[in-house]
């Protein structure tokens, strides 16, 4: 069966997303159905209960939107939280900056680490091995609430979509609780859905965040292997979001290696919310 | 067979996009395959050769992008030229602005045009019976060689990827044609294709517009039914592309109507070439 190629589909509302491929590794862990598929569009890529997370030619779609509009505007920046985050991607955009000094990964699924570790080491590189990585296998709704206050500098977000036990990470009383933790300048980062296939999600996040914090804004960009390929990610903070000048050397050195991201890219990004979704939220603030 | 539910994939380079749905149509034209699908997540859809061409619940990601950068920033625009769009939405946008007097729309392919006036009529809807749109079925090409100098303000190509047919759509001689036929501040508005399904086909178009016109500019925005979900439209010109504040009171109105387009959505959407993209033109620039 491994080594046959064959088309592995994401189904969502009557769409389908394939790729075509062989499977080398099929597990279920405690949490979820786990794939490792070598696909000849986008390399070796992770499949999770039937929804494509990443792959190695696309994950910078992904991961550079998630962290860099915050690590680039923000001041302090030496203690970082990342929930989920399993396949090692933001560690390592994380890593990039001199001024990071401690990571906490907490992720809920080891066995998403390890797949990760071993099939794509690309992904997660030398983050594996970078002393400022901690690596915490927990609940990251437990792992929030046991943190003392004002702790962390930035928290991201890099889970998948609501499910049975991801769930929680999308509610109110959570983004309070990174609040709570979050240093005083600190920003909540997190992945929020699509608003053309998750649109309710999507408004949802954006609503909650934008009543809890002082001031939230999401930008949009492309995910291809994701349905619709339309993602994005929402950034919220109690201090403005400017990019910091006083590294930037940093972030232009940053920049250069990125694959979509740049500074330019990303002021861009904040001012794609489709038309539909402004005159939505528009309405629902009417209410 | 037409009643029953099933996927219709388009593959392309070791991926599909699919869609649930019933077959409605199944014909060939003299130019190619033409299918049209009752879908479940984007209601009827058009598939030409295999390649979903547009749909009524995502159409408006593509004629929106096509159509306002292009017509909201030009102050004259009273003769219009779209080669393709069969499918009427292209027309239908344009047809809001009260200043368009003529619109000539140049379909290769009639049945094209037939089985969207049948299936799709909410594409086309009010533009059939425009008495400003004349239909003409002829090569696009020849169309454009047969025209006298500086004859229209906006040249649409609403066309499909290259092949056979419409290869020569894509080349710098159709481009120099285009450039004589328009009226001196005129504008030319391609879809470019995707920076990331189509890169090479994409950077190819950007360094040709850039090299015969003046000025050339190309915006980045999203089609979910197309491969990787990014999508491209390039606008070049022997002017600059501001939005005309002349006609700013018309522009809001057709705004409050778009799904995706506002103002804000296309100023952003001309700075998000995503950077992988950017760093190969400066390095094509270099050589």
């Amino acid at each position: 069966m491994k080594d046959i190629p064959t088309w592995i589909d994401e189904y969502h509302k009557g769409s389908r997303f394939g790729l075509n491929g062989k499977v080398l590794l099929k597990k279920n862990s405690k949490y979820q159905e786990i794939l490792i598929i070598e696909t000849d569009c986008y390399g070796k890529a992770l499949m999770l209960d039937g929804c494509w997370m990443t792959s190695l030619r696309d994950e910078k779609y992904y991961h550079e939107c998630l962290v860099h509009p915050a690590l680039s505007s923000i001041d302090k920046k030496s203690h970082i939280l990342i929930i989920g985050g399993g396949d090692g991607g933001t560690a390592r955009e994380c890593l990039k900056y001199s001024q990071v000094a401690k990571i906490d990964l907490v992720e809920i699924d080891e066995e998403v680490i390890n797949v990760s570790k071993t099939f794509l080491q690309e992904i997660g590189s030398e983050a594996w091995n970078d002393k400022r990585l901690s690596i915490h296998i927990d609940d990251g709704v437990k792992w929030v609430e046991k943190t003392n206050d004002n702790f962390y500098d930035v928290i991201f977000i890099d889970c998948s979509d609501p499910s049975e036990f991801s769930n929680l990470l999308f509610t109110d009383s959570f983004y309070r609780e990174c609040k709570r933790i979050l240093t005083k300048k600190g920003i909540l980062a997190t992945q929020s859905e699509s608003p053309e296939s998750f649109k309710d999600i999507h408004i949802h996040i954006l609503k909650s965040l934008n009543k809890i914090f002082k001031l939230s804004k999401t930008m949009y960009s492309f995910v291809p292997i994701y349905p619709s390929g339309i993602w994005s990610w929402t950034f919220a903070s109690e201090e403005e979001l400017n990019l910091s000048k006083l590294y930037y050397k940093e972030v232009m050195r940053i920049e250069k290696d990125c694959d979509v991201w740049n500074l330019n890219f990303q002021n861009a990004a904040f001012q794609m919310m489709p038309n539909k979704i402004v005159k939505e939220l528009n309405s629902k603030n009417d209410q």
